[in-house]
């Protein structure tokens, strides 16, 4: 990467380019690409422009590039095109890789076989040091940049029994076996593992690559870091965007009539909550009309109670994702969320009452305004915790929706509070308007 | 990693027990460990919680520890220090250990330089294959895992001219140079470039380390796709929190008094917004006093503007994050969240105004209700791209506060718009009550 520029002609590059056009417009552009080159550059366009791209080719076109890619993208590719498609093109591969690609398609995408690659190196574990060299040499065409760093043993039933570094490969004597050169406290993970799971083994152990079995003990691939970093972006994307009622997919510039369902559909709900939120502020309409200034603290007190309830929610939600947050963790982040609550709450009780006081000099609105804050504050501290420690006991990703949840309470909760004890202060004639 | 329990005993996990107790009962146990085991642990105690387990320790358990790690490591243990113990713990090593832990704290922590390691194995470019074989060899103890998969080449002033991955070494014929079998297209980053860009290069090239250059082109260490998942969680982290007005560090178990001071100055900040917001509304009150029913809209136009805005400004801040929104993408994601704020204001307004007029019986405050909406609609889609480009072509961080900033937008907005017009249907005798 001479001086800051990136590389002008990397396939990621080129994918960004592809991306940005109109659909038609990329599909022409990448028929363009000579085959190895076409492979490339689809191997680095995103998922979510993937399947407008791959639309306008034909069979023998996809065939061309398919065969030029590593099974794992072929099968990302294949999965993002109609059935028929897909078993035309794969129909016109040669056996071994159709069967290999076939099983790549079988598992769910966001697992750890659905990232993985089948590009590993498998050595049998009664093989000697020279012997390995000389298969490894052989085959040396086929290595990939992710496979270079360990080279993985299996006992005769396939099933992996241990892990050998390649330097040790290369200062270890020529007759020793592997079974004598490996380790084999081998880390791994199950093929059906989640891959948000595989983003925090990379986060927290720095594993540059770790094989994957299935649930016969059998390696059928492996995770590298540098896939487990698009994981963890991705993950991290999808709950920013659930959080807030957006699909966890959308991009700035993704075309705005794929986008509008999806917005749309969570804004109504929304709507539904705040009609809720409404209907308590109509249950104290003759409060209001009796007392307008109220209806100047009103969003206040509301707002600041939804802005309390979402950094505790953030907050929770970003450690659920990476896997620092227990089950058992949920009383304690409930005890300093309520303690928190409670003297911000008392804290901006008062600036808030105060301001009621010089607003109006209305001593009594301050104070009713200040209880109504403070209880309401919380409120947010305890749905921004019970929120998402609930919704995961649930097995519902608890960035779901979660945002409009927590404010749908502090907004009911806050109008209530407020307009209920000035209600109440009416009623008693503690104030008279 | 059998069964799928953690490895029970790895330092991350003993990391995260002491992260667990009170700082006194961590640092009592922290002291038991033997030496080597103690670093290993250090070394994954995350940063928020690593002051108070070192503020127990004298010098000499400091420097047992210290000495044990590796230097990148070394620096960030003592960056969390006392300059004043810092400077007797170095002050005890053996020079040169010194001197390149020296060097190290001089980089800021969230650059290249430092989360880069120095640990990583230059060649001279014009020794033989045989000649740096033999080499490896004697320093074969000082490899550590993340330094495998490539070697570096340099010329005799220094400057990295090339890489050679390990298997070149092992299959090529020992007489050649290594300036014959080296890669010379390098791709680097600078020591002083920003974490955040070496997050998006690993995500982006799928690269497995990447060298680190000083400004004379000097290599002076090596970023791994492991220290790049590490950055890329912090990074995301830190972008939710600043958003909601977190301090981007805070974790759910950090101790309440740790954290109310940042929590309270936002919230005093978001109060101040507030006011603002509930000024406007003060400016209607008389519209409010004659037309209550108006105030069970006002918290239903504002909320779903700001929801919107909310959208938008998550997806917006996120994909500059990830180096996917270039400043001239700015246009075409106005144009695209105008578009949707437009036709999702008509929708949602067309729901609100229905819901007026069927709720109320008043077609009038329907209609208000839903030109109110559509435009705050739109002032959403406004603020939720103009807010994030804004504050990067200044230079400020995006996501800073940017969540407090946009609802205000809408807030002030929706009142304005709601009230407003409600006040000039009253005033033209459009609407009588």
């Amino acid at each position: 990467m001479p001086d800051d520029q990136p590389a002008a002609h990397h396939p990621a590059d080129v994918a960004d380019e592809l991306e940005r056009l109109p659909a038609e417009e990329g599909t022409q552009i990448f028929r363009t690409l000579p085959g190895g080159r076409a492979a490339a550059v689809l191997g680095e366009v995103e998922q979510e422009a993937r399947p407008e791209l791959l639309e306008g080719l034909t069979t023998d076109e996809l065939v061309r590039v398919v065969r030029e890619m590593p099974h794992d993208r072929a099968a990302d590719v294949l999965a993002d095109v109609s059935p028929e498609k897909r078993g035309e093109v794969l129909g016109r591969l040669p056996q071994e890789e159709r069967h290999q690609i076939t099983a790549l398609l079988r598992y769910p995408p966001d697992t750890a076989g659905g990232i993985m690659t089948d590009r590993f190196i498998s050595l049998s574990d009664d093989a000697t040091v020279e012997d390995t060299l000389r298969q490894l040499r052989e085959r040396g065409e086929e290595w990939t940049p992710d496979s270079i760093s360990y080279l993985y043993a299996a006992d005769r039933e396939g099933k992996l029994v241990g892990v050998v570094p390649l330097r040790e490969l290369v200062f270890r004597r020529p007759d020793r076996r592997i079974s004598e050169v490996m380790r084999r406290d081998v880390q791994h993970v199950w093929v059906d593992d989640d891959q948000e799971k595989i983003a925090q083994l990379f986060d927290r152990y720095h594993y540059l690559a770790l094989p994957v079995l299935d649930r016969d003990g059998r390696m059928v691939g492996i995770v590298s870091a540098s896939q487990a970093i698009d994981v963890a972006q991705e993950e991290a994307t999808e709950d920013m965007q659930l959080m807030v009622g957006l699909s966890g997919e959308e991009r700035t510039l993704t075309p705005w009539q794929k986008s509008i369902g999806g917005r749309l559909k969570w804004l109504c709900i929304n709507l539904g909550t705040a009609f809720v939120a409404g209907g308590v502020v109509g249950l104290f309409e003759d409060t209001i009309a009796a007392w307008t200034a109220l209806a100047v603290f009103l969003p206040i007190v509301a707002g600041q109670g939804g802005n309390a309830a979402i950094q505790t929610l953030t907050m929770v939600i970003r450690e659920m994702a990476l896997g620092e947050l227990a089950p058992q963790d949920g009383w304690r982040a409930l005890r300093k969320e309520l303690t928190l609550g409670v003297l911000n709450g008392l804290a901006i009780g008062l600036l808030v009452g105060l301001a009621g006081y010089l607003w109006k000099g209305d001593m009594r609105l301050g104070l009713i305004v200040a209880v109504a804050m403070l209880l309401n504050m919380i409120a947010a501290a305890l749905s921004g915790v019970l929120v998402p420690f609930t919704l995961r006991a649930m097995r519902i990703d608890p960035a779901l929706a979660s945002g409009i949840l927590v404010t749908t309470v502090t907004d009911v909760a806050g109008f209530f509070f407020f307009l209920g004890l000035a209600a109440l202060a009416l009623a008693l004639r503690w104030v008279v308007v």
